[in-house]
């Protein structure tokens, strides 16, 4: 027998019905798979976010001034934000990484100080990244989850903060999908109805404006530097064999890239909840994937995935500690 | 303002988009009304899991033999059931309470014996149990939950082991919300299609050879031991003002019973997860409420509840522990 058919004779013979733990019977055999071993482990559980501003903030995108990224930034310094909150429940590392805040961080700040560039540019007029910018923050993504698996961590889940990132991640979603930009573009942090009509008109005109023949060109042209630093992270966590935890919209786009350049990296993916945010379940749908949670969370930060890790363990913990009907004594179907 | 305003004013100033944790922030709202304050606590979680038997196992509605039902039990004295792991991994509580198996349990089991009868009746005869029989039951069941409240217990939830006991349930289910029986009959622990034909041909003929008038006749008639032991502690959980969560199929029967003797159940009520069986989901319907989870779990025991707490958990985490924009220094929406 393979690993695969180990581990589902492993699952059909702990005490209970046959696939009546339904969804956690697939994760615990897909982690198994990952890890090549019957008893997998979630080893130090880290969450890494990515923090940058967006240059299309100044086209009135979003709800919130630019300045709440770096603000947000210090939320996480001092605890307060729902990602604080929700890793500390749930046993999670979090680390916090300036990788293109328009801000000067104090050097005591517990961040990882790794700023590209002072924000990405207005993509109404230029790219939004030049290339080099955008193969530094996906060198820079692998890098910060090799420094990870150095530590011992095995299990890795990626979180944004960055105003304006659901616009980059709709103009993603659209290149590589070929859904419309009204089906990827949405509220965000909450736009009105008619601020919503206002950023797919502008949405729209940059998608007309640039013609892009790669996932990386995409990236490049209409990414961020934290959805490029994600992207590294995918590829890298792939590439070490860890758990993958996706996040929601801006985690999906940036996973739908690294898919496109590395098709097996949806292999490790546990996607983790399916967002409010418009063109989620969508995005979700065209991987073909379904997410653990759907609780109608669209916050970003990598909250989703933090919130729905528990699940995850659960999955681990039936297949780990569950007795077998012979090791209980307990009768099969007769 | 209220303290449901007030609970709302405080949700909505924490450092997130309004509204952006979506069912967390209808639960955070839920729980701090329930306990009337705006810094809910959940404390010492217990699940109480009521076994007995069935009387109609013996016309072969279910895939496992009787005897799982002790044997089940006996593994929940060990620790190796799915239930077992839940709870330890997410600090649950677990007592286990033997309210009507046809077993003999030595008296060293770590196991409440409370046995009412060696099961129910076979309802193809006569009713699963006598006026008398069932009173006993509901009463036990709201004794054990005062008995939790007494010891700083204040959110519980009810499991249940009992091979038959979706037969049972889905005719409660038929009679107090009038769907077919075809609706309310599913596969159980894992019966074939064929199966499925057979139990609802017995289930049909039970449903039209007796006419119940009141919820509690419906119980006594049809319901069982530990379905009438969940339903008492349905009653005195919400008479407590305890968080109540509420597992899959045979815990829904349970409470939609409670809900028909006392409407206002529902309020403490959080139903954790939507199961396979297939009747479930129109029963959430019925009450016109969704469930934290959609997992594509079918196992009973209270599993479903047990999985989902940390998400229960993560409602009153973000409500507790999150910063507010103006402690945090944040811009609110321009």
């Amino acid at each position: 027998m393979n690993i695969k058919e180990q581990l589902q004779q492993k699952i059909d013979t702990r005490t209970k019905p046959q696939g009546s733990l339904g969804i956690l019977e697939e994760i615990a055999l897909q982690i198994g798979q990952i890890q090549n071993t019957l008893s997998p482990q979630l080893q130090k559980p880290t969450m890494l976010v990515f923090a940058a501003d967006h240059g299309l903030t100044a086209e009135g995108i979003s709800p919130y001034p630019k300045d709440v990224t770096w603000q947000m930034v210090m939320n996480f310094c001092s605890g307060g934000a729902a990602i604080n909150v929700f890793c500390k429940q749930n046993g999670i590392e979090l680390k916090v990484f300036d990788v293109g805040v328009d801000f000067d961080f104090g050097e005591e700040l517990p961040i990882v100080q790794a700023k590209i560039a002072r924000g990405s540019r207005n993509m109404r007029n230029e790219p939004a990244m030049t290339k080099t910018e955008c193969e530094k923050a996906i060198q820079q993504g692998r890098d910060f989850v090799k420094a990870e698996v150095s530590n011992g961590c095995n299990t890795i889940a990626f979180g944004e903060m960055g105003i304006g990132n659901t616009s980059a991640s709709a103009l993603i979603m659209h290149k590589i999908t070929g859904f419309s930009i009204e089906d990827c573009t949405g509220k965000g942090a909450g736009l009105t109805n008619a601020a919503v009509d206002n950023k797919t008109i502008i949405l729209k005109e940059i998608a007309d404006k640039y013609v892009t023949n790669s996932p990386k060109e995409i990236l490049a042209t209409f990414g961020g530097l934290e959805i490029a630093s994600m992207v590294g992270g995918f590829l890298e966590a792939k590439n070490q064999k860890m758990v993958i935890l996706v996040d929601g919209f801006i985690a999906t786009a940036a996973v739908l890239t690294a898919i496109q350049m590395d098709a097996s990296v949806i292999d490790n993916c546990i996607f983790c909840h399916s967002s409010e945010e418009k063109g989620h379940k969508k995005m979700l749908s065209f991987l073909g994937v379904r997410s653990l949670l759907s609780l109608c969370m669209r916050l970003g930060e990598g909250t989703g995935a933090a919130v729905a890790f528990p699940i995850v363990k659960s999955a681990l913990a039936f297949l780990n500690e569950m007795a077998s009907f012979e090791n209980a004594g307990v009768s099969g179907i007769e």
